[in-house]
């Protein structure tokens, strides 16, 4: 297909040559599954992504939603394509037979995914969503929670939310002030009445979906009315738009919030129980809510890092065909316009572009696959730690690639008439969304790395078997001396922080996960360079380019990105305590 | 006042304390000038651009310039917001008392428009448009036409405008087929009649001044009709919108372009000479058209250097502020919310800020100064080398200020209801116009440095003289030793590049621009601690906080900025030639 989403040859060779997705279908639950199942279902996504959900990107961006008394209003052409997306069952594609899914392991759904991010971001934006309510109702819930309001969204009639923030909390989950109050039990199971206001709720409100299904982080007040402190007080709760008898709840929409970008995903400011208290139902028991919810951000962490890559992987695909195609210039002043592509300063832009774009989508599919291992305690640990390096390495230089390509297309590029600004204003959400650079920060250095989990020893583990295999190949044997060194940089600077005295140490956390994040990346430019130098001698065609690129890639990786490590480095072990000077009031 | 614009403080101390502004007054084009008078305009700019410039800012990105039967229509408030500044005499400031103009310093003019960028940009910028092409007519027009053209844009009566990119002809101006032929002479001069597009022509059109001034780059055919190739055919001529006699010249609104930000600023694609051919009379001789014109775009891209400046420094006062206000996480569970300054991290992005914005406000000063010595070869040679750098640093650090100033207010800085994601996406056109960032590397490398100009030794003794004076300062002589092994290094990085074959010396240009920017703003910000730790013992009050926040962002800079030039050197110390491969092909 001729489009500028993801390259298929691409794909084929991360998931199998690289990742060895076909060890997968040894597991009982993939048994069902082999090289042509997932071929289909790629070949469905490639084509509804490019057919249904790329035409109406720049329309979905120009019409915002918009609310009036009968709630939210959205484009009818993404409700027309969710409902296509539904119809072939995709909704469903990761869930097991017995709820009525295909069992498709998440690498498999999760690459389907990127496909529709590149096509439409805020369009794919509702599948996400309603995809991961539908999984924590299905783990969490009750039978009847299950049947009742996880189903409806499997098959893609009903859409899901995610109701976490608040007008005053943020990135600070324990300051939640939204109240559950103890309402009797029905057959859903114990029912609150909750009041309370909830902020940036994508997928909010909307008028394409038969139900919107809320899952609400409150906490229930004790016997003084007076609601717990801090976190461990949070519980879980399904509140759905309209009542499974058709009436409607008391959620309300107080108002939109008008983005940057992702603009076709409406996002709303709800308020619940204005008229008595919504009715909810609790997940699970009380006080397990963040617990419940984290399971699901992880997997919900490492979407935005697909989707961040898929927008890069775009962009770098229109620049692409862009710098081929204009021309700029002449190498002699009556000799023929030269394409841009032949400036050497646009040949920079475009192969850091593809660095990054391909890079970012090679590390979330690496986590996607760890998330498919059979759950065992190394591939965890192994991707608790990776969890916050796939979310922000991919949002910060995905939406660095989309700079870049902006920057390919010149004064073109700044204009809306081209996708790439779109593409530029979409991305910038993702260092936002989902817990911010900041917070990924303290999480890979306060939670995975400080406290001595054994997620870095698995690290240390796969990084020196890349060096050993890279070792023996001779054009990639000076690289395997560069990453060690870096990672022997990584190591230094971790025994500096834990020196730091108390919270001190997470100070130059984000720094650290930059410095982290390429060194990270580094190490699987690597390990993609020694599979691509095995493969290739069975490779042709396309899959051979593919092959080739990624050698090449490795090698600019190395050569103008790899050193940035020491420059972010150099605070972490320096300390130098400027940010804990007076400067901020003078 | 209280406003998010320049800090006035921070304006004095740089222009007294630091650049010995006094110092000028003693020059004889100077001599009416003072503390006083200068303290006056910066009075009124200051109050002028928070008061009738910055309460339009939304509005003017929200409803866009129309274009219709009449012609494009732009935002009235804009207009209004004009005149007021046109009937204080502001678009006079910079010109010789000869031309009805105040005589003011560059450097003084210069940081009044920053102000106006501040409040807003896309306003502001019909200003720098009008001034450089009245300038432009001025300095190498006829008497006759300096009286008809240069004095009502002086006047503010008459808006201009700079007709040079193409549709196909962008940064490579040799490629320019607009034409002019011959056709007469009168009391304007030489007349000719052009037909030909321009595209991305700022202020192409509008309905806010009583007429506007087309200064545009043309070729003259040959007795065969034929254009000379290249850049050393090009003329500049002066095509009015309406003719002296009130009737309309034979030029048209092909369209209008809609931007990504800058939205204010109509931007036109213009056909010349649909009927016939537009009316134009010759500045200066025929072929001088791109000398006459780099004289301004030196001017130009230092104002652009002003705007990205101005852009960094709102966004960081309102990121500071929001900082200050926010609450967000506790130290204890059943604490007060803390502000989120408290914030380690929130802290970080913010000295970056403040780094970023107040650095390259100071650079762009250290140039307009340059600008306003008597025109000595030391001066000149020195401002040709830091004009480049000017334009480039302040756009993409000032760019990366405002993607800080977003990433602070979390959720809320993505938006449209903050201004934060306005300054954002107003400022991603300053990498792109006046001069692309890599236009400006081959400018910098290529023009400036490996021919031999002396603006590097000029540039040497400087730095040499501010290590000097640093050495003898105790919390400052180590950063002089860091200075000066990061010269060395750019040292070693020019003969490293000066060796590669042919074009490829200008491969790098780019992450050499980088480095090289990242030397000088290294110098400047010691130059800056030398200056406030000399003034500290005389300052009190808001001088003397700004004075020690100078020190402090040096010793911020030092700490997390300097290394990276040895990271963006890496690649070209090393040329590893990844470039010239065939990696676009695979």
């Amino acid at each position: 297909m001729n489009h500028p989403l993801l390259r298929r040859a691409d794909v084929d060779f991360l998931l199998f040559d690289w990742l060895d997705l076909d060890s997968l279908f040894e597991q009982e639950k993939f048994t069902d599954h082999n090289r042509e199942t997932i071929g289909a279902v790629f070949d469905l996504s490639e084509r509804l992504a490019a057919e249904v959900f790329m035409p109406h990107y720049k329309v979905s961006d120009s019409i915002e939603p918009y609310l009036d008394a009968d709630g939210v209003h959205v484009l009818p052409a993404i409700g027309d394509a969710l409902r296509q997306y539904a119809q072939l069952g995709l909704f469903s594609a990761s869930f097991s037979t017995d709820l009525g899914g295909f069992g498709l392991p998440y690498a498999v759904t999760a690459t389907s995914y990127a496909w529709f991010a590149a096509a439409n971001a805020s369009t794919a934006a509702y599948i996400m969503l309603t995809v991961a309510n539908a999984r924590l109702i299905s783990t969490f819930g009750s039978p009847a929670q299950i049947e009742t309001f996880a189903l409806p969204q499997i098959e893609g009639r009903w859409f899901g939310t995610m109701c976490l923030s608040e007008p005053q909390a943020g990135s600070n989950l324990g300051d939640v002030q939204t109240r559950a109050a103890r309402d009797g039990e029905d057959e859903m199971g114990a029912r609150y009445r909750l009041t309370g206001n909830k902020m940036w709720i994508s997928g909010g409100d909307q008028d394409i979906s038969e139900n919107i299904v809320h899952l609400v982080l409150a906490k229930v007040p004790d016997a003084e009315g007076k609601l717990p402190t801090g976190t461990s007080g949070i519980s879980l709760f399904i509140v759905p738009r309209a009542m499974p008898d058709g009436s409607r709840n008391d959620v309300a929409v107080a108002g939109l919030n008008h983005k940057m970008g992702y603009r076709g995903t409406s996002n709303c400011l709800l308020n619940f129980g204005e008229n008595g208290g919504a009715i909810g139902w609790l997940v699970g028991s009380e006080g397990e809510g963040l617990r419940q919810m984290f399971m699901m951000m992880n997997e919900a962490r490492i979407s935005v890092g697909f989707g961040a890559a898929a927008l890069a992987y775009r962009g770098y695909q229109h620049a692409l065909a862009y710098a081929k195609d204009r021309g700029q210039g002449r190498t002699r002043p009556d000799g023929p316009q030269t394409p841009i592509i032949e400036h050497a300063d646009v040949r920079r832009m475009l192969v850091a572009q593809k660095c990054y774009a391909e890079g970012a989508l090679a590390l979330c599919m690496y986590c996607a696959r760890l998330v498919d291992e059979d759950k065992d305690a190394e591939s965890a640990a192994l991707l608790a730690l990776l969890t916050p390096v796939a979310k922000t390495w991919s949002s910060e230089f995905g939406l660095a690639a989309n700079d870049l390509a902006i920057q390919v297309h010149g004064g073109y590029g700044y204009t809306r008439d081209f996708d790439v600004e779109q593409l530029y204003r979409d991305n910038r959400l993702n260092p936002i969304h989902e817990g911010t650079t900041g917070i990924q920060g303290m999480d890979l250095l306060g939670r995975k790395i400080l406290r001595g989990d054994k997620g870095l020893d698995v690290l240390r583990d796969r990084i020196a078997s890349t060096i050993a295999s890279a070792r023996d190949i001779t054009e990639l044997n000076v690289m395997a001396m560069q990453i060690r060194a870096s990672w022997r940089e990584i190591e230094t600077a971790i025994q500096a922080v834990g020196k730091r005295p108390g919270r001190r140490a997470l100070d130059d956390a984000t720094p650290f996960l930059f410095a982290f994040g390429h060194a990270v990346m580094g190490w699987l430019w690597l390990d993609l360079a020694v599979a691509a130098s095995r493969a290739l001698p069975q490779l042709s065609g396309d899959a051979r380019n593919v092959a080739k690129g990624k050698i090449l890639s490795c090698r600019y990786f190395y050569s103008y990105e790899l050193m940035k490590i020491t420059a972010w480095l150099t605070p972490v072990n320096d300390d130098c305590d400027i940010l804990n000077t007076s400067i901020y009031s003078l």
